[in-house]
Protein backbone atom coordinates (compact mmCIF):
# COMPACT_ATOMS: atom_id res chain seq x y z
CA UNK A 1 0.00 0.00 0.00
CA UNK A 2 2.54 2.35 -1.43
CA UNK A 3 1.56 6.15 -0.52
CA UNK A 4 3.94 8.51 -3.68
CA UNK A 5 3.97 12.27 -3.42
CA UNK A 6 5.20 14.02 -6.51
CA UNK A 7 6.20 17.63 -6.31
CA UNK A 8 7.05 19.75 -9.67
CA UNK A 9 7.03 22.92 -10.19
CA UNK A 10 4.06 24.07 -12.14
CA UNK A 11 5.52 25.02 -15.29
CA UNK A 12 6.20 22.85 -18.77
CA UNK A 13 3.13 21.45 -20.41
CA UNK A 14 1.41 21.75 -23.40
CA UNK A 15 0.68 25.64 -22.34
CA UNK A 16 3.26 26.58 -20.33
CA UNK A 17 1.43 25.99 -16.67
CA UNK A 18 2.30 22.58 -15.76
CA UNK A 19 1.97 18.76 -16.90
CA UNK A 20 -1.34 18.50 -19.09
CA UNK A 21 -3.82 15.84 -17.57
CA UNK A 22 -2.27 12.92 -19.88
CA UNK A 23 1.44 13.42 -18.86
CA UNK A 24 0.14 13.46 -15.36
CA UNK A 25 -1.98 10.04 -15.94
CA UNK A 26 1.47 8.93 -17.25
CA UNK A 27 3.19 9.90 -14.18
CA UNK A 28 0.47 7.70 -12.20
CA UNK A 29 0.48 4.60 -14.42
CA UNK A 30 4.39 4.74 -14.35
CA UNK A 31 5.03 4.76 -10.65
CA UNK A 32 2.15 2.28 -9.81
CA UNK A 33 3.60 0.05 -12.30
CA UNK A 34 7.02 0.57 -10.70
CA UNK A 35 6.24 -0.05 -7.44
CA UNK A 36 4.17 -3.65 -8.54
CA UNK A 37 7.63 -4.66 -10.43
CA UNK A 38 10.08 -3.62 -8.08
CA UNK A 39 8.45 -5.03 -5.27
CA UNK A 40 5.48 -6.51 -6.33
CA UNK A 41 3.66 -3.77 -4.49
CA UNK A 42 -0.87 -4.00 -5.26
CA UNK A 43 -1.98 -1.16 -7.48
CA UNK A 44 -4.94 -0.99 -6.21
CA UNK A 45 -3.72 0.25 -3.09
CA UNK A 46 -0.83 2.80 -4.37
CA UNK A 47 -1.69 5.88 -3.84
CA UNK A 48 -0.05 8.95 -6.34
CA UNK A 49 -0.08 12.32 -5.10
CA UNK A 50 0.92 15.29 -7.50
CA UNK A 51 1.28 18.79 -6.05
CA UNK A 52 2.18 21.18 -8.86
CA UNK A 53 3.83 24.14 -6.74
CA UNK A 54 4.09 28.08 -8.55
CA UNK A 55 7.58 29.01 -9.40
CA UNK A 56 7.94 31.86 -7.14
CA UNK A 57 7.05 29.09 -4.15
CA UNK A 58 10.42 27.20 -5.10
CA UNK A 59 13.51 27.77 -4.44
CA UNK A 60 17.13 26.07 -5.37
CA UNK A 61 20.29 27.71 -4.82
CA UNK A 62 18.81 30.60 -2.76
CA UNK A 63 16.49 31.65 -5.19
CA UNK A 64 12.87 31.28 -6.18
CA UNK A 65 12.76 29.54 -9.66
CA UNK A 66 10.64 32.08 -11.02
CA UNK A 67 13.95 34.70 -10.63
CA UNK A 68 16.11 31.73 -12.54
CA UNK A 69 13.85 31.25 -14.83
CA UNK A 70 13.95 35.11 -15.53
CA UNK A 71 17.84 35.36 -16.01
CA UNK A 72 17.68 32.66 -18.14
CA UNK A 73 15.43 33.91 -21.07
CA UNK B 1 1.98 18.65 19.90
CA UNK B 2 0.79 16.98 17.18
CA UNK B 3 0.86 18.03 13.32
CA UNK B 4 -1.64 16.34 11.49
CA UNK B 5 -2.03 16.68 7.48
CA UNK B 6 -5.15 15.25 6.16
CA UNK B 7 -5.51 15.36 1.95
CA UNK B 8 -9.02 14.15 0.39
CA UNK B 9 -10.19 14.74 -3.13
CA UNK B 10 -11.54 17.91 -4.31
CA UNK B 11 -14.82 16.30 -4.88
CA UNK B 12 -18.03 15.59 -2.62
CA UNK B 13 -19.30 18.37 0.17
CA UNK B 14 -22.61 20.41 -0.46
CA UNK B 15 -21.58 21.79 -4.02
CA UNK B 16 -19.57 18.70 -5.02
CA UNK B 17 -15.89 21.19 -5.23
CA UNK B 18 -14.95 19.39 -1.89
CA UNK B 19 -15.90 19.66 1.82
CA UNK B 20 -17.86 23.05 2.84
CA UNK B 21 -16.48 24.93 5.61
CA UNK B 22 -18.10 23.24 8.10
CA UNK B 23 -17.02 19.68 7.18
CA UNK B 24 -13.49 20.83 7.87
CA UNK B 25 -14.50 22.03 11.10
CA UNK B 26 -16.07 18.95 12.20
CA UNK B 27 -12.51 17.30 10.83
CA UNK B 28 -10.69 19.75 12.79
CA UNK B 29 -12.46 19.51 16.39
CA UNK B 30 -12.79 15.70 15.27
CA UNK B 31 -8.80 14.97 15.23
CA UNK B 32 -7.79 17.23 17.75
CA UNK B 33 -10.15 15.72 19.99
CA UNK B 34 -8.98 12.26 19.28
CA UNK B 35 -5.20 12.90 20.07
CA UNK B 36 -6.45 14.24 23.55
CA UNK B 37 -8.37 11.36 24.27
CA UNK B 38 -6.00 8.80 23.10
CA UNK B 39 -2.66 10.52 23.99
CA UNK B 40 -3.83 13.46 26.47
CA UNK B 41 -2.06 15.84 23.47
CA UNK B 42 -2.54 19.42 24.04
CA UNK B 43 -5.62 20.79 21.77
CA UNK B 44 -3.63 24.26 21.86
CA UNK B 45 -0.44 23.08 20.26
CA UNK B 46 -2.21 20.66 17.95
CA UNK B 47 -2.21 21.44 14.56
CA UNK B 48 -4.29 20.09 11.52
CA UNK B 49 -3.70 20.97 8.06
CA UNK B 50 -6.36 19.91 5.50
CA UNK B 51 -5.44 19.35 1.94
CA UNK B 52 -7.74 19.15 -1.33
CA UNK B 53 -6.25 17.99 -4.36
CA UNK B 54 -7.69 18.19 -8.08
CA UNK B 55 -9.42 14.83 -9.16
CA UNK B 56 -6.11 14.91 -12.24
CA UNK B 57 -4.04 14.71 -9.28
CA UNK B 58 -4.30 11.82 -7.27
CA UNK B 59 -3.95 8.29 -8.67
CA UNK B 60 -5.62 4.85 -7.61
CA UNK B 61 -4.71 1.62 -9.13
CA UNK B 62 -2.93 2.84 -11.84
CA UNK B 63 -5.33 5.83 -12.95
CA UNK B 64 -6.62 8.92 -12.03
CA UNK B 65 -9.77 9.36 -9.47
CA UNK B 66 -11.05 11.29 -12.44
CA UNK B 67 -11.02 8.63 -14.54
CA UNK B 68 -12.21 6.20 -12.15
CA UNK B 69 -15.36 8.57 -12.01
CA UNK B 70 -15.97 9.19 -15.36
CA UNK B 71 -16.11 5.77 -15.81
CA UNK B 72 -18.08 5.10 -12.83
CA UNK B 73 -21.02 7.81 -13.92
CA UNK C 1 -9.90 7.73 -0.68
CA UNK C 2 -8.03 9.87 1.85
CA UNK C 3 -4.55 10.43 3.48
CA UNK C 4 -3.82 11.11 6.82
CA UNK C 5 -0.17 11.66 8.12
CA UNK C 6 -0.05 11.97 12.02
CA UNK C 7 2.87 13.40 13.79
CA UNK C 8 3.72 12.98 17.04
CA UNK C 9 6.72 13.55 19.87
CA UNK C 10 8.10 10.10 20.77
CA UNK C 11 7.04 10.43 24.32
CA UNK C 12 4.57 9.39 26.44
CA UNK C 13 2.84 6.01 26.00
CA UNK C 14 2.99 2.83 28.50
CA UNK C 15 7.17 3.06 28.68
CA UNK C 16 7.53 7.02 27.62
CA UNK C 17 9.13 6.26 24.75
CA UNK C 18 6.01 6.77 22.64
CA UNK C 19 2.21 5.72 21.80
CA UNK C 20 1.30 1.81 22.22
CA UNK C 21 0.65 -0.40 19.52
CA UNK C 22 -2.99 -0.17 20.84
CA UNK C 23 -2.95 3.51 21.32
CA UNK C 24 -1.70 3.53 17.88
CA UNK C 25 -4.86 1.07 16.71
CA UNK C 26 -7.07 3.70 18.48
CA UNK C 27 -5.92 6.58 16.07
CA UNK C 28 -6.25 4.79 13.20
CA UNK C 29 -9.38 3.58 14.03
CA UNK C 30 -10.44 7.26 14.89
CA UNK C 31 -9.75 9.06 12.12
CA UNK C 32 -10.67 6.58 9.86
CA UNK C 33 -14.33 6.84 11.51
CA UNK C 34 -14.14 10.52 11.36
CA UNK C 35 -13.61 10.65 8.29
CA UNK C 36 -16.23 8.04 6.96
CA UNK C 37 -18.82 10.19 9.44
CA UNK C 38 -17.93 13.45 8.28
CA UNK C 39 -17.25 13.27 4.49
CA UNK C 40 -18.39 9.84 3.60
CA UNK C 41 -15.25 8.51 2.90
CA UNK C 42 -14.31 4.65 2.20
CA UNK C 43 -12.30 3.15 5.02
CA UNK C 44 -11.16 0.81 2.73
CA UNK C 45 -9.06 3.00 0.78
CA UNK C 46 -8.27 5.77 4.20
CA UNK C 47 -4.85 5.83 5.01
CA UNK C 48 -3.15 6.37 8.08
CA UNK C 49 0.60 7.40 8.47
CA UNK C 50 2.06 7.59 12.06
CA UNK C 51 5.39 9.20 11.85
CA UNK C 52 7.11 9.49 15.90
CA UNK C 53 9.28 12.03 15.92
CA UNK C 54 12.59 12.27 18.68
CA UNK C 55 12.18 15.37 20.88
CA UNK C 56 15.31 16.98 19.74
CA UNK C 57 14.12 17.15 16.59
CA UNK C 58 11.13 18.82 17.00
CA UNK C 59 11.09 22.39 17.52
CA UNK C 60 8.48 24.72 18.65
CA UNK C 61 8.91 28.51 20.17
CA UNK C 62 12.75 28.30 18.93
CA UNK C 63 13.94 25.58 20.77
CA UNK C 64 14.34 21.45 21.03
CA UNK C 65 10.77 19.65 22.63
CA UNK C 66 13.60 18.18 24.88
CA UNK C 67 15.40 21.00 26.12
CA UNK C 68 11.45 22.52 26.90
CA UNK C 69 10.68 18.79 28.53
CA UNK C 70 14.29 19.06 30.98
CA UNK C 71 13.26 22.54 32.01
CA UNK C 72 10.14 21.64 32.98
CA UNK C 73 11.35 18.29 34.69
CA UNK D 1 20.92 18.18 -0.44
CA UNK D 2 18.55 19.25 1.57
CA UNK D 3 14.61 19.68 1.32
CA UNK D 4 12.93 21.78 2.75
CA UNK D 5 9.08 22.25 3.16
CA UNK D 6 7.52 25.65 4.84
CA UNK D 7 4.02 25.91 5.44
CA UNK D 8 1.87 28.65 6.34
CA UNK D 9 -1.28 30.16 6.94
CA UNK D 10 -2.34 32.06 3.31
CA UNK D 11 -2.71 36.04 5.13
CA UNK D 12 -0.87 38.69 6.10
CA UNK D 13 1.27 40.31 3.63
CA UNK D 14 1.24 43.44 1.62
CA UNK D 15 -2.44 42.57 0.75
CA UNK D 16 -3.16 40.49 3.35
CA UNK D 17 -3.65 37.50 1.17
CA UNK D 18 -0.45 35.70 1.94
CA UNK D 19 3.43 36.26 1.75
CA UNK D 20 4.53 38.84 -1.31
CA UNK D 21 7.25 37.53 -3.53
CA UNK D 22 9.85 39.25 -1.89
CA UNK D 23 9.06 37.90 1.27
CA UNK D 24 8.74 34.26 -0.43
CA UNK D 25 12.36 35.52 -1.64
CA UNK D 26 13.78 36.12 1.84
CA UNK D 27 12.52 32.68 3.07
CA UNK D 28 14.00 30.83 0.60
CA UNK D 29 17.42 33.08 0.76
CA UNK D 30 16.89 32.39 4.89
CA UNK D 31 16.79 29.01 5.47
CA UNK D 32 19.69 28.05 2.43
CA UNK D 33 21.97 30.27 4.03
CA UNK D 34 20.90 28.55 7.68
CA UNK D 35 21.55 25.10 5.83
CA UNK D 36 25.16 26.27 4.80
CA UNK D 37 26.13 27.62 8.15
CA UNK D 38 25.27 25.48 10.74
CA UNK D 39 25.61 22.02 8.04
CA UNK D 40 27.48 23.17 5.47
CA UNK D 41 25.10 22.13 2.58
CA UNK D 42 25.22 22.83 -1.10
CA UNK D 43 23.02 26.10 -1.52
CA UNK D 44 22.53 24.67 -5.25
CA UNK D 45 21.34 21.50 -3.92
CA UNK D 46 19.17 22.47 -1.19
CA UNK D 47 15.45 22.75 -2.26
CA UNK D 48 13.18 24.85 -0.95
CA UNK D 49 9.51 24.28 -1.29
CA UNK D 50 6.37 27.20 0.56
CA UNK D 51 3.18 25.99 0.86
CA UNK D 52 0.32 28.90 1.66
CA UNK D 53 -2.63 26.98 3.23
CA UNK D 54 -6.28 28.45 3.25
CA UNK D 55 -7.26 29.75 6.69
CA UNK D 56 -10.19 27.59 6.87
CA UNK D 57 -8.25 24.84 6.12
CA UNK D 58 -5.77 24.90 8.86
CA UNK D 59 -6.53 24.09 12.76
CA UNK D 60 -5.21 24.96 15.77
CA UNK D 61 -6.83 24.37 19.32
CA UNK D 62 -9.72 22.78 17.88
CA UNK D 63 -11.13 26.01 15.62
CA UNK D 64 -9.66 26.64 12.28
CA UNK D 65 -7.76 29.85 11.68
CA UNK D 66 -10.58 31.53 10.05
CA UNK D 67 -12.46 31.26 12.69
CA UNK D 68 -9.66 32.13 15.70
CA UNK D 69 -9.56 35.14 13.55
CA UNK D 70 -12.80 36.15 13.34
CA UNK D 71 -13.56 35.86 17.03
CA UNK D 72 -10.35 38.35 17.32
CA UNK D 73 -11.27 40.60 14.86
CA UNK E 1 13.35 20.08 -10.02
CA UNK E 2 10.91 17.35 -8.87
CA UNK E 3 10.73 16.31 -5.14
CA UNK E 4 9.29 12.77 -4.92
CA UNK E 5 8.49 10.87 -1.68
CA UNK E 6 7.92 7.22 -1.70
CA UNK E 7 6.32 5.72 1.62
CA UNK E 8 6.33 1.98 1.51
CA UNK E 9 5.53 -0.40 4.49
CA UNK E 10 9.02 -1.84 6.29
CA UNK E 11 7.77 -5.50 4.76
CA UNK E 12 9.11 -7.71 2.09
CA UNK E 13 12.95 -7.67 0.47
CA UNK E 14 15.38 -9.83 1.07
CA UNK E 15 14.77 -10.50 4.63
CA UNK E 16 11.09 -9.44 4.91
CA UNK E 17 12.29 -6.02 6.84
CA UNK E 18 11.89 -4.02 4.03
CA UNK E 19 13.47 -3.12 0.83
CA UNK E 20 16.44 -4.20 -0.12
CA UNK E 21 19.25 -1.88 -1.12
CA UNK E 22 19.18 -2.87 -4.58
CA UNK E 23 15.46 -2.29 -4.74
CA UNK E 24 16.14 1.16 -3.34
CA UNK E 25 17.94 2.07 -6.03
CA UNK E 26 16.03 0.90 -8.66
CA UNK E 27 13.03 3.02 -7.09
CA UNK E 28 15.24 5.98 -7.33
CA UNK E 29 16.56 5.31 -10.97
CA UNK E 30 12.57 4.28 -12.13
CA UNK E 31 11.16 7.41 -10.74
CA UNK E 32 14.31 9.70 -12.02
CA UNK E 33 13.40 8.34 -15.44
CA UNK E 34 10.02 8.45 -15.42
CA UNK E 35 10.17 12.32 -14.41
CA UNK E 36 12.86 12.94 -17.38
CA UNK E 37 10.81 10.64 -20.27
CA UNK E 38 7.25 12.43 -19.30
CA UNK E 39 8.52 15.83 -18.45
CA UNK E 40 11.70 16.40 -19.20
CA UNK E 41 12.77 17.00 -15.69
CA UNK E 42 16.38 16.66 -15.87
CA UNK E 43 17.71 13.91 -13.54
CA UNK E 44 20.79 15.75 -11.62
CA UNK E 45 18.00 18.24 -9.81
CA UNK E 46 15.09 15.25 -8.89
CA UNK E 47 15.21 14.12 -5.54
CA UNK E 48 13.91 10.99 -4.38
CA UNK E 49 13.34 10.18 -0.50
CA UNK E 50 12.10 6.63 0.34
CA UNK E 51 10.19 6.57 3.52
CA UNK E 52 9.84 3.33 5.42
CA UNK E 53 6.88 3.23 7.82
CA UNK E 54 6.73 -0.01 10.36
CA UNK E 55 3.60 -2.11 10.18
CA UNK E 56 1.96 -0.67 13.14
CA UNK E 57 2.37 2.66 11.88
CA UNK E 58 0.38 2.16 8.96
CA UNK E 59 -3.14 1.93 9.21
CA UNK E 60 -5.94 1.06 6.23
CA UNK E 61 -9.33 -0.29 6.36
CA UNK E 62 -9.21 1.78 10.01
CA UNK E 63 -6.91 -1.71 11.52
CA UNK E 64 -2.73 -1.31 11.48
CA UNK E 65 -1.12 -3.22 8.67
CA UNK E 66 0.42 -5.89 11.45
CA UNK E 67 -3.11 -6.80 12.63
CA UNK E 68 -4.28 -7.07 8.85
CA UNK E 69 -0.97 -9.27 8.20
CA UNK E 70 -1.70 -11.42 11.09
CA UNK E 71 -4.72 -12.26 10.40
CA UNK E 72 -4.09 -13.66 7.10
CA UNK E 73 -0.90 -15.39 8.32
CA UNK F 1 1.77 29.17 12.94
CA UNK F 2 4.05 28.00 10.86
CA UNK F 3 5.25 24.55 10.27
CA UNK F 4 8.56 24.15 8.93
CA UNK F 5 9.84 19.98 7.63
CA UNK F 6 13.52 20.04 7.31
CA UNK F 7 14.99 16.67 5.49
CA UNK F 8 18.65 16.14 5.48
CA UNK F 9 20.79 12.96 4.94
CA UNK F 10 21.87 11.34 7.83
CA UNK F 11 25.90 12.28 7.60
CA UNK F 12 28.29 14.64 8.90
CA UNK F 13 27.87 16.12 12.34
CA UNK F 14 30.51 15.59 14.95
CA UNK F 15 30.16 11.42 14.18
CA UNK F 16 29.87 11.58 10.63
CA UNK F 17 26.13 10.16 12.04
CA UNK F 18 24.43 13.46 11.27
CA UNK F 19 23.83 16.43 12.90
CA UNK F 20 24.60 17.00 16.77
CA UNK F 21 21.77 17.80 19.28
CA UNK F 22 23.28 21.43 19.04
CA UNK F 23 23.23 21.24 15.71
CA UNK F 24 19.51 20.62 15.30
CA UNK F 25 19.17 23.54 17.86
CA UNK F 26 20.73 25.99 15.30
CA UNK F 27 18.31 24.95 12.82
CA UNK F 28 15.10 25.09 14.72
CA UNK F 29 16.14 28.47 16.42
CA UNK F 30 17.12 29.90 12.97
CA UNK F 31 14.09 28.86 10.83
CA UNK F 32 11.57 30.29 14.06
CA UNK F 33 13.44 33.46 13.90
CA UNK F 34 13.33 33.80 10.23
CA UNK F 35 9.65 33.47 10.33
CA UNK F 36 9.69 35.76 12.83
CA UNK F 37 11.71 38.45 11.17
CA UNK F 38 10.23 38.02 7.53
CA UNK F 39 6.94 37.29 8.13
CA UNK F 40 5.64 38.30 11.58
CA UNK F 41 4.90 34.67 13.15
CA UNK F 42 4.59 34.10 16.46
CA UNK F 43 7.87 32.01 17.61
CA UNK F 44 5.24 30.02 20.28
CA UNK F 45 3.14 28.51 17.87
CA UNK F 46 5.80 27.47 14.88
CA UNK F 47 6.72 24.23 14.77
CA UNK F 48 10.43 22.72 13.08
CA UNK F 49 10.56 18.83 12.73
CA UNK F 50 13.77 17.53 11.13
CA UNK F 51 14.03 14.28 9.38
CA UNK F 52 17.00 12.33 9.09
CA UNK F 53 17.16 10.54 5.95
CA UNK F 54 19.58 7.68 5.83
CA UNK F 55 21.98 7.95 2.72
CA UNK F 56 20.70 4.25 0.63
CA UNK F 57 17.03 5.91 1.10
CA UNK F 58 17.66 9.84 -0.71
CA UNK F 59 18.19 9.71 -4.47
CA UNK F 60 19.98 12.11 -6.46
CA UNK F 61 20.28 11.79 -10.33
CA UNK F 62 19.28 8.83 -10.55
CA UNK F 63 21.39 7.42 -7.78
CA UNK F 64 21.63 6.81 -4.23
CA UNK F 65 23.62 9.51 -1.79
CA UNK F 66 25.55 6.06 -0.52
CA UNK F 67 26.58 5.36 -3.90
CA UNK F 68 27.33 8.95 -5.15
CA UNK F 69 29.61 9.20 -1.90
CA UNK F 70 31.30 5.78 -2.09
CA UNK F 71 32.28 6.99 -5.80
CA UNK F 72 33.82 10.25 -4.59
CA UNK F 73 35.50 8.47 -1.69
Amino acid sequence: MPYVNIKVTQEGGPNGTGPSTDEKQRLVAGVTDLLFKVLGKNPATTFVVIDEIPLENWGMDGRQVSTIRAERA
